[in-house]
């Protein structure tokens, strides 16, 4: 989708939850040779995992005091506003750094009378590596700021001839051509997060969680189960206590809206989520497959990061990033990226 | 509170995300001998991390085919259905296991009718270390399931005389002495999350969280800040740019709703929270504490973990579990618990 642009890898929050340093071996192997993170605790880390070989770009760019270890680890920081750029020239010339210019977002990036001030009094000369901006509301094609913010970034970009231009991330991406100048930053869109809302996900869903049963039990009718006794059986039923809680990021939001799939039958989360148990309605499967030690399946084929994200009122985005730390992570080669059931 | 009874302290989910091992090792140093955990990993973890001096019990229990794994770490298993018994048996005779009953959870622990069957046909002898249960209401004193699992609780401890009997965690312990008995289980209260929702809270706030600004932006009337052009300035001011996100557990349900303080001044969040950011409304502080490089208090003595819980629509529990690893995590000695502002 980003062809002709060159497309760099977005790893920040640990590869959106997933792991940035599998992530970046295995997109590096694939051929991408630019990784964004926010931090410069993330820049460091990267550049220890993947070498010398790879451009590793820092979006929060430096605070004060903090330029000479961008230098020290060959990190590329993106400089948001006239403080930043002050502080990494006072590093010297000749480091590569990115601009951001902020076209309507209004987070991070300098003002247009910012702009226009270090386009007519330049600073000490920075080999700009790119002029980036960010959209506000490319998930949502329809909205008029896309083109606005285009239009201005367009003009800046025009004032940096030679300089490679970058708008778009992973929802920017899909609003066309236009959007996509010489550099994209692809996140969300790696790890299968639809970058098109309220239409059908172009991509694949990746990441597949499943976690064990810990307890099969019978219910009788009326009785209650969890905390505040907030789930009460309208019959008798066979429940699944599963070792998921909000303390592994399976949001507490999802409480009475949340589902898993056990052998390919949906399965209703019951209650509130705890913070290392969640319980499931498990009558309608195969007791032979609802048993202790067995898995249901959280997020997968049947279940994506989209449709948990819709029950828990949050984007795909947070349910990545929220995956906790005691998952057991494994990786897949292409092949068998998504494994039958 | 807990006295006469014994406090054993609950580290699971990485300390309530504050760290187990240096939570444990404080709790320790200041007499704790008894620690609960959810998971084998977490048991293994704490025991390298603690040595040999303490009680660990694992509220999940084994699978199949762990047990093994509990003796060789010294890891004490609670035992919450039948299956887990014979496991924990066949690991032969004289390994000290708690014994969970369910008295209306329904998550965990033996049914009422599994613990009878126990009673009439001993397994192999087990040198039980405890019986326990847990609260479904506990935070709610006036819920009827409290009296009524208290009451099935202590004809069940009756059963198994001379074995330390342990129905509360924080809330529980709470509840009055009727609900202390043996041992109670403190976890959250530990942490200063408030145990009586709808009271004021009898704990100190522990926990202070800080993030830094990292760009102060003049807004003009009109103008759009963040994702979604979610928020628009009723009038012009300034906004302060923040390296936290819900990336790091600053959950994506606070957007709108949650607030920072600069200086003692309370700054109102603005728009959506992002995945490494988020925006403030700085324009009623002084502009010398309002400065990139400058930190927001986001948890602390004017906005506590339960403040934070209120406005994301969730319990202080998960505002804390969800704490990002990115934070950096630094311990006060007790007199320097709440450092000054």
């Amino acid at each position: 989708m980003a062809d002709p642009a060159l497309c760099a890898a977005v790893v920040k929050a640990n590869g959106y939850g997933l792991g940035a340093v599998p992530v970046a071996r295995a997109l590096a192997a694939g051929g991408c040779r630019m990784f964004f993170v926010a931090t410069l605790d993330e820049g460091i880390g990267l550049r220890q995992a993947i070498g010398e070989g790879s451009e590793i770009a820092v979006l929060n760019g430096p605070f004060a005091r903090t330029a000479a270890e961008f230098l020290a680890h060959g990190l590329i920081p993106v400089l948001n506003h006239p403080g930043q750029i002050e502080e990494w020239t006072g590093q010297g010339t000749g480091h590569p750094a990115i601009l951001h210019v902020d076209t309507g977002m209004a987070r991070l990036g300098l003002t247009a009378r910012e702009f226009a001030a270090l386009i007519d009094n330049p600073p000490p000369p920075i080999p700009w590596r790119a002029v980036i901006s960010h959209l506000a509301c490319a998930d949502d094609p329809g909205h008029p700021l896309n083109e606005s913010q285009r239009a201005r970034f367009t003009a800046a970009a025009a004032r940096l001839p030679g300089i490679a231009a970058s708008l778009s991330a992973s929802s920017g991406i899909f609003l066309g051509p236009a959007y996509r100048f010489d550099l994209v930053r692809a996140g969300a869109a790696l790890y299968g997060v639809n970058p098109v809302p309220g239409r059908p996900n172009p991509l694949r869903q990746i990441v597949r969680l499943t976690a064990k049963i810990l307890q099969i039990r019978e219910i009788d009718s009326g009785e209650s189960v969890g905390y505040g006794a907030a789930h009460v059986m309208a019959g008798p039923g066979l429940v699944a206590t599963v070792a998921v809680g909000y303390a592994d990021g399976w949001l507490r939001s999802l409480s009475r809206r949340g589902c898993g799939y056990v052998g390919g039958v949906r399965v209703p989360l019951l209650g509130r989520v705890s913070m290392d148990l969640a319980t499931f309605d498990v009558s309608a499967v195969d007791p032979a497959q609802a048993r202790p030690g067995a898995t249901v399946e959280l997020l997968g084929p049947h279940y994506g990061v989209d449709d948990a994200a819709a029950d828990a009122g949050t984007i795909g985005y947070e349910i990545l990033t929220a995956l906790g730390a005691r998952h057991h992570r494994v990786y897949h080669e292409p092949a068998t990226t998504n494994p039958p059931e």
